[in-house]
């Protein structure tokens, strides 16, 4: 397994790196690009006073600025790290301050909607090139994050046609040195990859959890209690942070719908099999889904550990 | 954190111990039992030639019977580890064989359907404590059992009304020895109970995978690379065992059809909200959801490191 992250570059790859929310993954960022040099300032910039001050505390950032549009001033590489509902309003805020040939990225979870939000707010000559670390964990905020959040996810570049070559390889190389791999796709496509992937994933969990939530013969005490056997992995996905995911479903409406109604029919024929006994249509799914973990543990992108790897920290 | 395991004791608390199935949770039993000398003499039963040469390979019992009714004779607790659809015929099997006096005990998913298929199979002064330990991985066989699998896990018993207490009492204490907490309901509440927290919930994760397998427009190898952001969490429970989960399901119908009604109901809900832009309906419930986790981690349920603590072994 190669060392997590390099070392520190002899020359950063950027002059003046802005990153806008210092969430999770902001604040991930932050610690990686200071930790690898890899930027030679590093400018942060949160609408929340708590926020900042907490970055402020945490000595994560060089700078932090109290608007984007301050913090914009003079980057030549911004990060939108904020809730995709808010990209487009950041965008308008401090598309203004930058110089032709700065570059803007974001992070979002869906990419078709922050492109339509966001390119029209920038001026000619600013270079947009969007991106979504396929990477998280359940907690929010600029404590939860860290430099080797990225390493060894996929992160995926959505280039609008006509985006400057050299701008996006600009910004995969800084990816890859966060330890990722990086793929480029459009951004139609990209959400319906991850509207599979991982938004009615995160929405099934939500629902499953609410619904165990509101039974009256069954009490929340016991659904606590007896959740080793298979609900707790849910309450883990469905413990993520509720404004980045109302955001993500509000902007891939289409997407998700269309892979929530073939979840919806392929339930539907497990729940009429289950009604009628036909215990052999049960078997083939139950036997045919075994072999997806194996793909996944061997391409490197899950434990090989059983049950996650629990108990050693149960 | 308490010792994982106590002690061998000084005093087996059972003469000859019988294991029926020597999967994950039987095999589970077998190395918790000898590690603890929970009994002079154990007995492993498979039905497999194949898991009973890898049961005499690993040492795992002092004998090794090939059948049921042979390795019944003389049991004073004989613990049935098959598949729930199995439970009926092999209590058939070897039900005749049991002294007045031996207890009978199981470790089913589902109990109301275990204790119609095998009670009446039993002959009168043979005790019937049917039981659950809230515990597994997503491995199968002999090979994937270890000894503190029930550590920190709940157990619950069903016993049918009129079941001697004492018998009740020496199995209680036998699961306490593992390390289990012990509740005691009845076998349809149980199965209510288990149809929330482990039934639908892997129904929902083997459809997911299943409907990820199926598409045309997102290939299997986009499926499992970008599979961190959520979806690897469903692959896990979707490897459970086949033959396990579709006898679980064929046995515990009337309780996952409603909770499945209800599970689709909440669906839909969402699914309305999505397609009406309903923002504080989803944020609502997923700030809902949060806290539910936190209990679980709470009453020592569910580790509480970030992603499962996974970085560890990533």
């Amino acid at each position: 397994m190669p060392e997590r992250l390099g070392p520190p570059l002899a020359e950063p790859l950027f002059e003046r790196l802005v990153i806008v929310g210092l969430g999770l993954i902001g604040s991930s960022l932050a610690r990686a690009a200071k930790r690898l040099n890899l930027a030679r300032t590093l400018v942060a910039a949160d609408a929340s006073p708590a926020v900042r001050a907490r970055v402020a505390e945490l000595g994560l950032a060089d700078v932090v600025a109290e608007t984007a549009a301050e913090a914009a001033r003079g980057a030549d590489y911004l990060i939108l790290c904020v809730p995709v509902g808010a990209c487009g309003s950041v965008a308008a805020e401090m598309g203004q301050a930058l110089a032709p040939g700065a570059i803007v990225s974001d992070v979002g979870s869906v990419k078709g909607s922050v492109v339509a939000q966001v390119q029209p707010q920038l001026p000619a000559g600013v270079h947009f090139v969007p991106a979504h670390p396929v990477a998280g964990t359940e907690h929010s905020g600029p404590d939860a994050g860290f430099a080797t959040l990225f390493h060894n996810r996929w992160c995926i570049l959505t280039p609008p046609e006509g985006t400057d070559p050299a701008a996006v390889a600009r910004v995969r190389a800084f990816w890859e040195k966060l330890g990722s791999n990086v793929e480029t796709m459009t951004p139609q496509h990209h959400d319906l990859v991850l509207a599979i992937t991982s938004h009615v994933p995160h929405l099934i969990a939500y629902n499953i959890v609410g619904t165990a939530a509101d039974l009256e013969e069954v009490t929340q005490s016991e659904v606590i209690k007896f959740s080793a056997g298979g609900f707790r992995d849910f309450t883990r996905i469905a413990a993520s942070d509720p404004t980045m995911w109302r955001d993500v479903f509000l902007n891939n409406k289409d997407a998700v719908l269309e892979m929530l109604g073939r979840f919806n029919e392929d339930l539907s024929a497990l729940q009429r099999a289950i009604r009628w006994g036909d215990g052999e249509t049960l078997f083939n799914l139950f036997t045919r889904t075994r072999a997806i973990r194996r793909g996944i543990i061997d391409i490197g992108q899950e434990t090989p550990e059983p049950d996650f790897g629990r108990r050693k920290a149960d």
